[in-house]
């Protein structure tokens, strides 16, 4: 496996891995065990790797960094707004 | 500032991020709202990733990616002995 596919099947893993997360705040309207500086952190880092992504023209880092950002930033607003 | 400052930049906050998360649980041996699903899901793909950046030998990919794995995957290992 070349590693165009290796990063592709990475970002697709790291990208639907906040799906269920987001899922289960969204259900169980209960975010006490979640860090809120961990989301803050994370999104903002995801953000950036999306800008890096761009840079060196990476299209696994742009895509799953790009949905990656609005699943993290939500689970991130759920954190604020439920809290 | 080039690509490879926006890589290390984004790579040291998403992995920093998962700091104050395993802190949280370690602290409070609370996990009802961490989803298995998503660590299950990540810490495999972070593994990804980090095999990624060996194959195209970016090194922001290759060290945030080897702590990540770590930290995340303590989350994990939390998440299952203290549920």
């Amino acid at each position: 496996m070349n590693a165009h596919w290796i990063g592709t099947l990475a970002s697709a893993l790291t990208t639907i891995a906040f799906v269920p997360q987001a899922w289960k705040v969204w259900k169980t309207r209960s975010t006490h065990d979640l860090s809120l500086p961990m989301y803050s952190i994370f999104t903002t880092g995801v953000a950036l790797w999306l800008v890096y992504g761009v840079m060196i023209g990476s299209w696994p880092i742009i895509v799953g960094n790009a949905i990656t950002v609005v699943l993290a930033g939500s689970v991130q607003a759920m954190k604020l707004n439920f809290s």
